[in-house]
């Protein structure tokens, strides 16, 4: 038995609360080394008298599950309901040579009753409160994301864009490029949203900003007015919601933008600017230093987000700065009724001010959804107050890796998938915010350099795996592009430049993903057949007495994929056929 | 190469902010198993342009300590502060084999140019915030406790005894047994402990209740008449500070006493009271139940501590519940001027509760110490926004286990306290509430069987690890005792009766203590000689250009220890010749 792989942890994503009720329990150990494992388990406090009138500890036995395996190593699962939500538990391991061990909160110990019944030995879960819970908006499982970069979406308003704006898609898009999209141009066409299918909008930032991103705010309180007004954004939202669509902003609280009132004063008054301790300033004058490098300048005399110095990082510990921030998360709210959040540069925040974020915008509304963009492993945003989600660009790598690049091969897949699910408690997996592509990286239809069976392919697959996908603008109708600035061309409204194709792939498959949504959003994954000589993958999601299951032909051939109908009642639910 | 067992979190014990400009980085690796690793790590956003006009990411590379060695792992260590306070790292293993390896965010790669140069490979600490920080008041280090259990230490007061008073240590105690011991007769020692060296008591419960122990308690506004009041509290507080003595309370706020006035409203009231929501009742009327067990009754119509009627869990997550208990964790140091909270029970109450419980009490005076009381791993309760520290039974069990009992040998006494050590961040372990015994257990004197150089060397080893180390009142002149009740007997006071070696040693232990106090608390600790054969336990604790060297021998034999004493300036501690 490898007893130095053997991975326990309580109170993490190896033993969490699912729901108010039940505790999930995991344990990490060598690939392919036990062949069992056994869970142990009781209240801490229930013991009763045996015969020779001696308390004892009553406790359970249950089998685990393995439930996933990686390139190094095999997960076992275990879900109970805890009577009086406190929770006493081990593990019994036996080995594939028959070794068999305790593992407890002392390590390893030989299985003999004198272990067994010593509370000593065992992991403790102490108590089950619901208002610890990890708890999303049920809302987010059934929504299908569509991502607007909105000064590419479409020019709603001409009078409104700004002097030097180009003419819609006349050429590739500069960093420094206008198009003129606004929000007039996203109201214009959420009949076409509605159509496709999706019922959630995430929009690229839209407060006051020079740039054409808009990441660099100079007023939070203000729409850009090449996008459009107060006015503007209030029908936007009244008729998203009509149409059964939640609206998400992008709040850039990392930092602000260099031509901000608050860095300006800053900037002219030095060290009596009022707004002094609104950053991360190491010596007046604040300079912007001299070495210049991909993302700025490293010698600057404050922080920036990376070394850009049109990006002053704002101190987020500054009971001024928090106010300004909270009242701002709020406000878009309580006056406009949005329905989430998406942070930007969520990393690099501190914890405290997000736990205040998060207490905050749901105190305001309680289902607004909170989504981190963080690109690596994110557990400890997703404790259940500060996040509800993050861009799950883990997820999105290792899609791309398989269907898009042929990088790795079918069971490197599943290593990298197992890996990064078992990383987080279900109910965080059940609510990611999945995607395939962003403003922020090349465009899948790009790297995959123009295959659009490979762009479906991957598509179905993110449709296909809890939490809510999200498709980028365009990518529906065929629209490609490398890194940014690339990736955020103009959209295509000329129908006969629309791949309608893709169009009808897309409509369908969120079509499916809304009729399947439970079995998707909660069902159990299980692969069934990943064969790296084929590169077909069958895997199945499993819910109660239902399962949908998935067969993926990433190879060259055509390859007859054998079904067991025995005694199986099963539509094909691509075609609808029986 | 075993990668099977090799280990590393972001953002927990394996990587963490030690101080605001400072990181600490473990990785854990199968026993003995690998040669070296070093740390390769940089600015995520460094990049400079190299001979082919490409940006490339900038990084250096260290060689990382093996710091700890348990009988499974090996764990490596390395300190490094980030100049933008933002750290990209991985880690190159080569095994004993010469086999080598890359393992970062995606587990392990080749090594090569190509992963060396790709952010995406690495781990990432995204920014470090001083808010974030784990920081506990500094008074702390330098504090050795002595725990009292108030009813047990002196009756200054006869006047406010129970009825039922029995005369001092006429015999010994039973559950329910009264011997009259009051605040007065703590104030009347006071010189006593100044003597004796000790700067911090803490007081099992003092506040209003029926039983001896007082964890049922009846009113926390109130100090229990036969303890006294309010104004001996405040002389109490102020005599101590003046002394240099600093004051903890025990704060029961899992569960309220059954008498208090809250429950028996809703016992009598039933549904109509207005305490029903400040408890986790399952149905009405409240009943006992009826099979009762060692720890009570699980037929019990209500959540309790254990399943112990007298006791009803409170509801931490309601309202008015949170007012009300936060309120009384102010109003007694608001009032009274109290320097730090021991939690009962704490790991029962919700985190949500704790962390406002946090940052009540440090608004209220910035360096309280805060003591959960969580017999193990409480690694999560540690992450600095609600306990500075727990009640450290691990510590106790290992050092009970190998100097008390001779359950385990010198090397798995190593191997348990490197694994626990490893658990915490170091930030935590200098912090730690650590003890032998406790009103909770049986006395350490009982555990040696009356073995006193048994207790001493425990003793002398508590005194040389990091953290707070606490006495229980009357260790000190050898009082023994087997579990409650028999651990609370009466204070011996007659001096013929009180063990005077051990009074001095104790005293000494405290003044060396004191002494070597920063190196003893901050200093990196190093096992020289760990030796099952003789039970032979030589280790030093380093910093900067000090070392203190510690000799234990537990075994049976006088043994000859050798010293290295080439061109080093050394004294013997203990004896301070040199």
């Amino acid at each position: 038995m490898e007893k130095s792989a053997v991975y326990h942890q309580p109170c993490s994503a190896y033993a969490y609360p699912y729901d108010k009720d039940t505790m999930h329990i995991k344990i990490r150990t060598k690939k392919d080394d036990i062949q069992s494992v056994s869970f142990i388990y009781g209240d801490p406090f229930n013991f009763v008298k045996n015969e020779e009138n001696k308390y004892k500890w009553i406790s359970q036995r249950k089998y685990m599950i393995k439930v996933a395996q990686t390139n190094l190593h095999d997960y076992w699962f275990i879900e109970t309901k805890p009577a009086f939500r406190r929770l006493q538990y081990g593990f019994v391991l036996i080995s594939s040579e028959g070794e068999s061990a305790f593992y407890g909160e002392r390590g390893f110990s030989k299985l003999e009753k004198k272990t067994l019944i010593s509370p000593d030995y065992f992991f403790k879960f102490p108590f089950l409160h619901e208002v610890d819970l990890f708890k999303a908006p049920e809302w987010v499982k059934s929504t299908v994301w569509y991502q607007i970069f909105p000064e590419r979406f479409d020019n709603g308003n001409p009078s409104i864009s700004p002097k030097n704006v180009l003419p819609w898609g006349s050429k590739n898009p500069g960093t420094e490029d206008f198009f003129g999209g606004d929000l007039q141009g996203i109201i214009n066409h959420l009949d076409y949203l509605k159509d496709l299918g999706v019922n959630g909008i995430y929009l690229n930032p839209i407060f006051e900003a020079p740039t054409n991103h808009k990441y660099d705010t100079l007023n939070y309180y203000s729409i850009d007015p090449h996008f459009g007004d107060k006015e503007t954004f209030r029908k936007l939202v009244q008729e998203s919601h009509k149409r059964g669509i939640r609206i998400m902003l992008d709040a850039v609280f990392n930092h602000i933008g260099s031509q901000s009132k608050q860095w300006q004063d800053v900037v002219k008054n030095e060290e009596k600017s009022p707004y002094k301790e609104w950053f991360h300033i190491h010596s007046f004058p604040v300079t912007e230093g001299t070495n210049g490098n991909i993302e700025g300048k490293t010698t600057l005399s404050f922080d920036t987000f990376a070394f850009t110095p049109k990006m002053p990082k704002l101190n987020t510990a500054n009971q001024e700065v928090q106010n300004y921030l909270l009242d701002i998360a709020t406000y878009w709210i309580r006056e406009f009724d949005i329905d989430g959040w998406r942070l930007d540069v969520a990393n690099e925040v501190d914890h405290a001010f997000w736990k205040k974020f998060h207490h905050a915008v749901l105190k305001e509304k309680n289902d607004v959804y909170i989504v981190g963009e963080i690109w690596h492993d994110a557990w400890n945003w997703l404790q259940g107050d500060e996040f509800h989600s993050v861009m799950n660009y883990p997820l999105t790598q290792a899609i791309i890796d398989f269907f898009i690049e042929d990088k790795i091969n079918a069971m490197e897949l599943v290593s990298n998938l197992n890996q990064h699910f078992m990383k987080y408690m279900q109910n965080v997996n059940e609510v990611t915010f999945n995607l395939l592509d962003s403003h922020d990286t090349a465009r899948i239809l790009t790297r995959a350099k123009g295959n659009k069976k490979k762009v479906k392919q991957a598509l179905a697959f993110l449709f296909a795996q809890s939490g809510s996908p999200c498709i980028y603008y365009g990518t529906e109708i065929g629209l490609d592009g490398d890194n940014d600035p690339l990736c955020r061309k103009c959209m295509i409204w000329d129908k006969k430049k629309q791949d309608e194709d893709m169009f009808l792939f897309t409509k369908k498959l969120i079509a499916l993903r809304k009729k399947y949504q439970q079995i998707l959003s909660n069902g159990r994954l299980k692969w069934i057949l990943v064969d790296n000589q084929t590169r077909i993958l069958t895997f199945s999601r499993n819910l109660g007495q239902q399962s949908l299951v998935f067969y993926f032909n990433q190879g060259e051939f055509d390859e007859e994929v054998p079904i067991n109908k025995n005694g199986i009642s099963y539509v094909n639910a691509w075609n609808e056929t029986s």
